[in-house]
């Protein structure tokens, strides 16, 4: 048994104990597995959001445990689940399609095998299942428990799917949506380089702006551009500004792409 | 000598330096023991807030060293001070009440053993005792020095009690206060269930709202519920919705519970 | 070859995978280094604000590898360097003067020995050297590897220098600069207790206040003072109020200190 990673990101935000617990009781389960905090500053209850974020992490996580909570539907019926993306990582959270995004990621076939967690933890009350469900299973995993013994099987094809908008080319143009707004104002699209082409223009809520495809933030002159971002998609960019504030991008918007 | 984790809350927030400033210095002196931040978003100086954030994580921190710094008196009379809380768990902080709650939960009879750490320490400044004084001696408690080790004997009994505010049952209502409220707006109230009993209706600033005991956020209706949190506590809460933020109720808030 | 730990500043901010990521990178290459987290709360861009950080911490963070990405000229011709302060501990980042002050103020006739990283990593954009440059060479550096296996050799003396603002006497008065403030308000100066003298009053905006130089901020009246802080530099301060805001202070404001 060797000890993994656990690689966590909530909507728990930082101003409340839940991070701490949750990395004090994988802590006890498996002291000798590091925790990184992917982030947990995913908006309250944005699974979307929070897919968005473990599927662009994902393919510097593999063959780690990937602890995701984000979950509305805390208490309900919704299944707790941990299941393997195919190539030994272990993914671990609620059943409401936060995860299967990041797991296709990094092996599209999808989970080759998925176990339900049993949530009748005892605990005083049934809202905080980061800490009584998931991270026991996350930390048992890293520690290198199987996933047959974390909990009863289930059909990897029953697990709950989310995809991500796709972009789709119209009458030679490519309409896209934005999946993502960085700190620092850079909006990224569901488009490649290879699927846009020689873009020309984006075209924002009916405005036009020039919009060249470069490589880097200091390529873009004092416009705008499609700077190929580290995940090699195109991101609408400014040089030295935020140019999704100034464009009123938000995660979902459109976009399209003009040659 | 065996590394146990270093539990960390502050009020010193993350953008300054002090965060990281404090784990290096414990990295140093207890290389081994993994240090687990609670959260250091306490409000600047908000000694019960930070009173009640380590109340509710206590449990999940007990055998390990609890290091608590929102001390407004830095620098004055005021004692620092390490414990052992009664049945092995070190908390280190100031003397103003901040650890006090945390420890009589863990072990309600209170510290066993008490000692005044020494705040003469050379550096350049008296104002960063959470670097100079508290890391130290929290690091030395983590890497197995007896708590002796650490400072003078002071009397346990004369380290400064902070109370939580307890609900009251008046004329058939329950007067409650609220505690805490979390990111998604759940205000936490000082009240069980068994001391609410079968609650009908919550009254707030003089007006009364709908509000049955319920499991899950999944069970409440359009209204508000009194939902049996993860502490096993109240909390007034709803469904997808920010119950605290409509309600307008903070900390120290005062809510009615009636039949 | 020991672990050393990597100490990581960035102006990254918590909401995006930005600092989870380059801790994963981290720990797969020197698992045995713990990443300490400095803050990621720099301002987008700021340089210099930055530097003033890295400076404050070094101390603190000496023997180990500083991690540093304040950046907006990724991915153009600004070089991507580690270098030797002088004393083992290693810096790594960007070559737009960030470092330099930690190094500085570490070991005063600065850095010994610097190469530059190659910046083409074969990811798939360059707007990340976080990830793909700087996380690899500070990990490799922290697992025990010699700097001269990290690039090709550069001149300690080409490295760009970034200066920050240095108090002056003039007129019996001391010219200050307000170089950092605090989450509690407190504004920190370029200035010691020696240089200062016996302060009797500051003047901001052309309006002159009352402030004594004392020990903590529990030694405050009810206006201002100059507090001797943590890293022996005044600040002008408040006792339980937040003085930078009520004065108007930022960084780079100008603070006459009156005898």
């Amino acid at each position: 048994l060797t000890a993994r990673a656990v690689y966590f990101l909530s909507d728990f935000g930082l101003a409340d104990e839940f991070v701490g617990v949750v990395h004090a009781v994988i802590g006890r389960i498996a002291p000798r597995s590091p925790v990184v905090d992917i982030t947990h500053q995913v908006a309250p209850h944005d699974i979307t959001g929070g897919a968005a974020t473990l599927e662009r992490a994902a393919p510097w996580l593999a063959g780690g445990v990937v602890l995701g909570v984000v979950d509305p539907g805390v208490g309900t019926a919704r299944r707790a689940v941990a299941f393997d993306a195919g190539e030994g990582t272990v993914l671990v959270g609620p059943d409401n399609g936060l995860l299967l995004p990041a797991a296709r990621s990094l092996h599209p076939p999808g989970p080759v095998a998925a176990v339900r967690l049993d949530t009748d933890t005892g605990a005083p009350g049934a809202t905080f299942a980061g800490r009584d469900v998931f991270a026991p299973a996350a930390a048992r995993a890293a520690r290198g428990e199987p996933l047959a013994a974390l909990g009863e099987p289930v059909e990897p094809a029953s697990l709950v799917e989310l995809t991500l908008p796709v972009a789709s080319v119209e009458g030679g143009r490519v309409r896209a949506q934005v999946l993502w707004v960085d700190r620092f104002g850079n909006a990224q699209l569901n488009v490649t380089p290879s699927v846009a082409g020689p873009v020309r223009l984006v075209e924002v809520a009916g405005r036009a702006h020039p919009a060249p495809v470069v490589r880097s933030y200091g390529d873009i002159g004092p416009g705008y551009a499609l700077v190929v971002d580290s995940y090699g998609r195109l991101a609408v960019s400014a040089n030295g500004r935020a140019a999704a504030e100034e464009l009123g991008l938000r995660p979902g918007s459109e976009v399209w792409l003009c040659r």
